[in-house]
């Protein structure tokens, strides 16, 4: 009899449950609602009872589960406590504690992107490589830094946050973080958006883009047949996101850079995107990076989650 | 009786060696020169014959050998393969199969850079931290990661080359990676003093700098003595190098910055300095992170080398 692994990730709508073997392979996979009443107070009451019946459903011996590993969309430090958690309503809050006294099981857990890019190392975009970079391009950027197999988790939990590198001088508007110039200002979706906008301000030439509300994956359809002025957008877009690719990359030396989130569905092309301003803002040292695209949607955390448990 | 551990630096013109015992505690510390004739074959027998010498001086039974570390100046991958080390005459060799032929030993090998990073963590400015980066601010700008008390290697041994982080745009001058604009090219002791030139230049004001072949020392003494011009000479020095560090800090989340290498002699001025623009240019998350001079020296070396062993 092999044993088993429960992976959470728990997002500000459902929380993705999955029982997993040991090797890997998913058992079951099902979601339950975050209650994010009082504070967040029964998410992890609402995930254990969860887990509880599963184990009870499937008839598993205790002895044989292995633990349960946790993504949370906030940093997570080693010790398991996670600081803030805004879209939980969490703060300050030992997650590692709080589900192991609720379970009785050994539990691990970590921000949920990095615990994503775990994922994607073990079963998705990343297999077979032990460094690896995860570049989640969503309505924000995320990241995760893989290191000899392991999630990079830094002092606070906030490793592989590359989102927030700073990437351009003089940028009027402020990230949600605050600062200014920030990488996902430009990479993430929005940012898409946001960078086309303006290339749309500068010139007057024709597009199926102007006077129109479009979103992200507008821009890249327009450039894909042929719109002059959404090529341009396109190509500026993939200049931010291979800089700051580059940036961080020189920074860890990744052997594989893995790309997901909703802009990735853009597929290969985001490649031939961002290589040129890859190529020539990377170290040399560290231009060998292979690039793949993540496998595992929105899988990934429960997988990632799982693995921590294993290693 | 308690085992032991030897440390290698090799360096361009000396090797230096380091008796330690497994606590850390420093036995005995020498150099040999580092024979570059024949692209540097000899310099790894040199060593063996050298270590075996001590060996044998202190009579040490070969079971009370932990191994030999290795700090070599080039990238080493995990397999122990150094691809170049330009300074030695050394293109694609295994050092740590090729020590390990030559004395028996265990033997783990890395880049100078990151073994003298951890050699700070272990017994230097960053011990008691198991999450660091170290910043060498020489000829060139060096650096190194470590990550829950290990090196960060990366995929083939660039892990750390902050130096060539893409700092600034629109720079003519080409760094000696080829690319243009990297940190290294601001934040060195070269750095300070192109920067500083390039003040010069820009204003007719009076400064004891001027008309003079300066290095950067001249630069930090004049600021400290309150010559304006040096003044802002350090300023932009400092901007330089808290935006570099902040970038870097923001893809690592480390619990401190340990600064080293010559510029670092001009001691606690350099966090005044390079603060406003970290704390501008950081990721929120990752702002608590403490600074701290480096305190080993060029001993860091042989102290990090020796650690790899025994970990």
């Amino acid at each position: 009899m092999g044993k088993y692994v429960f992976g959470v990730d728990i997002g500000g709508t459902t929380a993705k449950i999955g029982l997993l073997t040991e090797e890997g392979e998913k058992v079951e996979l099902w979601e339950i609602p975050t209650r994010k009443e009082n504070n967040g107070s029964s998410i992890l009451s609402d995930v254990a009872e969860s887990v509880k019946a599963k184990i009870a459903e499937k008839n598993i011996a205790s002895e044989d589960i292995i633990g349960i590993g946790l993504g949370v969309p906030g940093a997570v430090d080693a010790d398991g406590m996670c600081l803030q958690a805004v879209n939980l309503g969490w703060s300050k809050l030992n997650v590692v504690k709080e589900l192991e006294s609720l379970t009785g099981f050994k539990v691990k857990a970590g921000n949920d992107a990095n615990v994503a890019a775990l994922g994607e190392q073990w079963r998705g975009g990343g297999q077979g490589h032990q460094n690896m970079l995860l570049v989640t391009l969503g309505t924000g950027v995320g990241g995760g830094i893989i290191n000899e197999g392991k999630i990079l988790t830094g002092a606070t939990g906030s490793g592989g946050e590359i989102g927030h590198i700073h990437l351009v001088d003089d940028e009027p508007e402020a990230c949600g973080c605050g600062n200014n110039g920030c990488f996902e200002q430009y990479a993430s979706a929005t940012g898409a958006v946001r960078v086309s906008r303006r290339i749309l301000a500068e010139t007057t030439e024709d597009s199926v883009l102007r006077g129109k509300d479009f979103e992200c994956k507008d821009v890249f359809d327009a450039a894909k047949k042929g719109d002059k002025v959404a090529v341009k957008c396109a190509e500026k877009y993939g200049y931010y996101l291979g800089k700051g690719i580059a940036i961080a990359s020189t920074v860890v030396n990744p052997e594989i850079i893995v790309i997901g989130g909703g802009v990735s569905k853009a597929g290969e092309m985001l490649f031939d995107l961002l290589m040129p301003s890859f190529k020539k803002y990377v170290f040399s040292g560290c231009s060998t990076a292979q690039f793949a695209l993540a496998k595992l949607g929105n899988d990934a955390g429960v997988f990632g989650a799982a693995r921590m448990l294993l290693y």
